[in-house]
This record gives C-alpha cells, structure tokens and sequence, in this order.
C-alpha cells in the first residue's frame, strides 16, 4: 500500500496542519519531513531533555515519533472528512538509541474503511551510519471529528 | 506478584536514582510517587505542550510514563547489580487523554533471572473522577551495567 | 467492567452456539466452561497432538483458546445482532505449557460500540496446583454477520 | 538480517528435526517449505477442523503457523547448542482467513545473542490470487537446551 506516489497536495497540507497542532512533536524538535500516499517520514534530533537514564533517548520519545509517522501515514489514505486516532500499537526496542538525530517511517499495510494497520521503523543516524532502533507494529481507527 | 510491600529502603533509593537520570521525565513533569517491591506509580500534570492534535495528551507522552513505571516496577525485584531496559511493549488507548493529570501503574506478572512480564495502567483523574486511558503489556529485561 | 454476573441466559446461548462452530476448538479439545458478562473461561486437555518441540503445548495452541476466550468477553457485551472478529492481540508466555489441562480466562477491560479491549490469561494445571503460562492483551471489533 | 542465503545443511537438517517434533504442526497438516539463513516459509492447507465460527481459518491456527515461522528464523541464526523459545508475539489480522492454502513467512529483523526480532506475514491463496491475512511482530530467545 505504501509507496513512492507523493501525497495530493489537499492531503499533505492536512497533514501538516494537524501534525501542527501536536504540540508534543513541537516539544520534541520533531519535524514531518516526507508525506506520500501511506508512508510519512518524521525527524527527530537528539536532546539530552528527552534521555533515559543512561543518556540514550528514552524508549517513550522513539515511540512518540513512531506512532505519529504511522497515523500519519494512515491518515494520508483516509477520506478528507475522517481523523486518525491510534488503537493501540506495540514497539520493539532492538539497539540502544544512540545518534545525532533520528528518523521514523510509518507504512501502511493493510487500508480499511475503519481499521487500518501500519507498521514503523526509527533508525539512530550518526555521521553516515544508521541504525534500526525501534520497530512498531500500530492499528489506526478512523473517526469522525465528532467522535 | 505485585504486592503492597514497601520496596526496601536501598531499592526505593536505587530507584528513585535511577529515575532521576530519567531527563524525558522532567520534560515531562512526571513524578515518581510510589514504590512497592514490584509495583511502581509515576504521576504527571496535563500540559498542553505534550498534547496530540485534539489537545488531549499525545499517546507517546502517555506510554512514556507507563513504560516507565513498567520498567521500575521490573527493576525492583532485580538484584542491586542488574539494570533494566525495555525489550517491547503493547499499548491500548481506550479512552481519549483527557484529565488535570495522570496516573501510571506498572506491576510484575512474571519476574525472571532475565525476563520481567509486566502490566501498566494509565488513569486520568479529573476532579473526583478517574478513568482509564491506556493499558500497556510489557517485556523487560535484565542486563549488566556495562552491556 | 469483567464480573460475577452470569450472561443473561439468551446471550450464553448465543455464545455456545457460536463455539461449536468454532471447529478448531473441538480439534483442541477445548470446552466452553463459564460465560459471565464480560468474563469468558475456556478449559483444554493437555494432548500430545498439540505440542511444540520440547512435548509442551505449541504457543498457538494456548493462544488460540485465549483468543476464543477474550473474543466471546468481548461478544457477551455487544447486542444481540452483532458478532465479533480479532482485530489484534498480543501474548507473553511467561512459564512452558506443561500440565493435565489449560484454563483459559478472557476478560473484557474497556467495551466500546466498536472497539472492545480485553485481557487474557491462561493457566496450567497438574494435580493442586496452578501456574499462569501465557497473558494476552486483544483488541476486538464487532461486526455485522453480513459483514 | 533476512536474505536468499540457503541456510548451511546442518541449520536446515537442526531445523526440520525440531519442527518434526512440534506435532501441532502434524495436527495442522502444515509443512515447511524453505529454510534460508533468516528467513521461514510453513505452508498449511484448509481444513474445516481448523475454522472459527463464520468457517474461516480460526486466527489461533494463523498464529501457530506464524509463530513457527518466526521462531525456525529466528533459531536459523543461532549456535548449534541453542534451542528458541517465543518470549512474545503480537499479530494483527488484516483480513479473513479465507482460501485453500496459506503460507506462513517469517523473517529475523534484528539478532541478538539473547534476543532476536521477527516479523511474519501469512498470506491466503486462491488459485492465481494471493491476499495478506496476518501480520506478526514477535521477540524469541535462545535458551539452553537443558533450561
């Protein structure tokens, strides 16, 4: 489902308008760096403020970035009129994350009209190296902004 | 396994040590208010810079404190010289993250020589009321300081 | 919201006659023993025709009664025209399925018109005693039969 | 991790021997088709002995073969004195467990010494068509034989 197609320009900019208004992202020094149909990529730098207690990032801040590239890339596919909100979702913590920033990926599996899965990755970047750190496994539900 | 047992006064301080080193949990406003030999509570004041795109509390924010908890809750039943790290966990969101503040719960269902299963729960207390917003399944492991 | 309420008697019907048509629970054995509101109980024989390479109950054996188990919780709440389908789960297994039979117990967290989140467990049992293998944490939807 | 490296003859002869001991497969009447150095197929045809209610493949019997599938990957990368057990899996099912057969994929994200990550993915066959109906995130351990 997810793909090179870039996202209509309607979609992007409803994204990037709600992605604005998660002033978590904002608190994080995340920013939404690619959108394209079922897939969103956001960036993250590194901040001792957001450290657990051995100076990597905290699994917590990994997961923040990974669950809203994913409800991003869910909501990329979903009907103008509907909003994404998470199920629930499940991470594996696979290295340490170490880096100077941080990159997570969001995908669309499988679209339905109600249900919608995805998966994620974060990758640690440190000059040309990069890392997997974290894989997620996520369900999205549609709602309506009334819900 | 989780019990009303104080935890030792040496785990509490190892603990509280350990959270203390915990930078995101500043950043967050998230206190440490409660250790019992494998039970640990982690509370935290709504803020709208920690919110999603609705303005109730973003679900990274919230799993951050429950894996937290999860994760003291874990260290607490390991002898002095291991320290803790998150191998996974799986959230569910049931209830949007709306409330004056936030409870967070983790216990041990099953403490292993490198294993620890836990449970988290995050409340939202608003005046008299409290509610479930989040439940939390989670794998914990074991390791050596140096690792 | 899980309880001693026994189901109302036309919603335990509902439910029986739903497990026998779950044909995979009578390959397994498994038998439909309690059904409360919001709180479902699924016994099964230990069988060597079911284990994993060690002689131990194969990981999908258990879950799949702890699946039966938290799926029915979850139908036992919904009203009388709708069914139910997993959505997702997730299973620790936290000791090897080694007993005389197994006891699965499903139980309903949060009910919502679509969405229901339960939690599962299962025990082993030899002689007196009893030992938690395997915890589940689910997510089910309900569906319209025609669905 | 995955690739197209056949597995050394000795991992695949190690791994078909395990998996003939683990007789839920026999019951099943799954069989498994490809052993690669991080990367296991397991195919299983239809059975009604095997459905849910509606007379689909009942997600418990999904699970089983996916849950192989992840563990004979992950064990394909792991010393010969070590045997693998599944620590956990979550798995959403994404569409309905329809068709004559289906196959069972399962691939090492990440190996550890002591931990190693998976993700599987079952599709339903028809005829010419094939449609994903699972998908797995599972963490197993290397264990000692004798533990």
């Amino acid at each position: 489902m997810a793909s090179d197609t870039p996202a209509p320009a309607d979609v992007e900019q409803r994204l990037r308008s709600s992605f604005e208004r998660q002033r978590l992202m904002a608190t994080l020094g995340a920013r939404l760096t690619r959108v394209e149909a079922g897939e969103v990529c956001i960036e993250m730098p590194f901040d001792p403020a957001h450290s657990q207690q051995h100076g990597h990032v905290h699994a917590g801040a990994i997961t923040s970035i990974v669950d809203s590239a994913c409800g991003y890339a869910a909501l990329s596919l979903m009907p103008a009129d509907r909003e994404v909100v998470s199920v629930e979702f499940k991470v594996n913590f696979v290295s340490p994350a170490r880096g100077s920033h941080f990159v997570a990926v969001g995908k669309v599996v499988k679209a339905g009209r109600t249900i919608t899965v995805c998966t994620g990755e974060v990758w640690a970047l440190e000059g040309e190296r990069s890392k997997t750190v974290a894989v997620m496994q996520a369900t999205m539900i549609a709602v309506s902004p009334a819900d």
